[in-house]
């Protein structure tokens, strides 16, 4: 056994676990702060980052408990949550050792009164998750674009339509991308098909509230919401 | 603090650390395997993962000992071993959490006495070592074939011309393409830049000595050890 300890913690929209992308990079890029652990405050860890435009997250699945007993199948949301897949053939939580791994973009280093603060974009991560790691993309090695993605091939391509709405216009405009990408993502827990269910989830300081029906999203409602920031 | 376990760990022709690639990918596709431990030989954890083409190690930096304090900054040995960088701005393994991320290509599964065993090329791992997790490579999100790379861009595409030689022959035939590959990445300490200076380091069960003269390299003496595997 290894003990790893967390060197930062994410900051960003994501106040719960609905509504978080499956993975990076499907949410139009919005804004997250990675915020150092006071031992790891110093800008010089970061000295020639700044060449990089995209930047690994490894991260800790903080969310729900490790089960006592590992389980050698899980069952991917994106699949209907019926099927049975190996852990090592998905990217689900529940794995023996609860380490996430993300790309996400660069977007600059600012000092804070809480030390250098790293800006970064798409991340899949819910405000408050604990950090491992921050490593370099590096092209040359890890992108493979013609790699063949098995089944999530054919299940992350499938997006909603959003449905026009003036309820948008309620938000900041740098906030509106980032909750029409969310949402086409389809945020729903897939077993669910209900078209008069109502889904409400926060995000960024608002209450938004939606109904699906077949491959559309509508919106009901997009309120500020007081208790958050 | 979180404890991680290892769940497997690789065997392959790299039984010394002179000689492992900088990164992934970098050797001809040499052939690893990733033999899984007691609790995790179960086949069924491996379910869908014949449809990815590449997958994630993520892995433990077990040479070396982790120093009792931690250092902001690294000198890269692809930078001459003088410049220093940010840690969070390399792959280096003097980082907090000594955790190694690589891409390699999927290969196949073969059931053994030990269980599944999983088999991957271009591995950058010496054997042995401890692997934490497996994750399935998702191009939609992983492959970002435009990011730009920082320092490291300017310094990997340097690579040795390896002098031909009928030494060689003395490999099995298999073994030629990866011997040269990993030869024409320079696997040097940085620092050294003597021509009389000869090199010599194990790998796959033979004895490798060569010379280096600017930006040509000289094979010396391929030999069988007894020794080793």
């Amino acid at each position: 056994m290894i003990p790893f300890e967390f060197i930062a913690h994410i900051e960003n929209d994501y106040s719960t676990k609905f509504g978080i992308p499956r993975q990076s990079g499907l949410d139009g890029g919005s804004l997250s702060k990675i915020v150092f652990e006071k031992p790891y405050r110093d800008p010089s860890a970061l000295k020639g980052i700044e060449g990089y435009s995209h930047l690994w997250l490894l991260w800790y699945f903080s969310e729900g408990e490790k089960p006592e007993k590992w389980s050698p199948t899980v069952r991917p949301p994106r699949l209907g949550g019926n099927e049975r897949m190996g852990v090592f053939a998905t990217r689900s939580p529940n794995r023996p050792n609860r380490i996430g791994l993300s790309c996400v973009q660069f977007d600059g280093v600012v000092e804070t009164e809480d030390g250098p603060v790293l800006l970064v974009r798409g991340a899949d991560l819910k405000s408050g998750t604990p950090i491992f790691d921050i490593k370099p993309y590096l092209p040359f090695c890890d992108a493979h674009p013609s790699a063949t993605g098995g089944f999530a091939d054919a299940v992350f391509g499938k997006k909603l339509t959003v449905a026009p709405t003036d309820l948008f216009l309620l938000l900041p405009e740098e906030k509106r991308t980032a909750l029409l990408s969310l949402l086409a993502e389809d945020p729903r827990p897939s077993y669910h098909h209900d078209p008069d269910r109502v889904y409400a989830f926060e995000w960024g300081g608002y209450k938004i509230k939606f109904t699906v029906n077949a491959d559309t999203l509508y919106v009901c409602e997009i309120k500020e919401d007081h208790g958050r920031k």
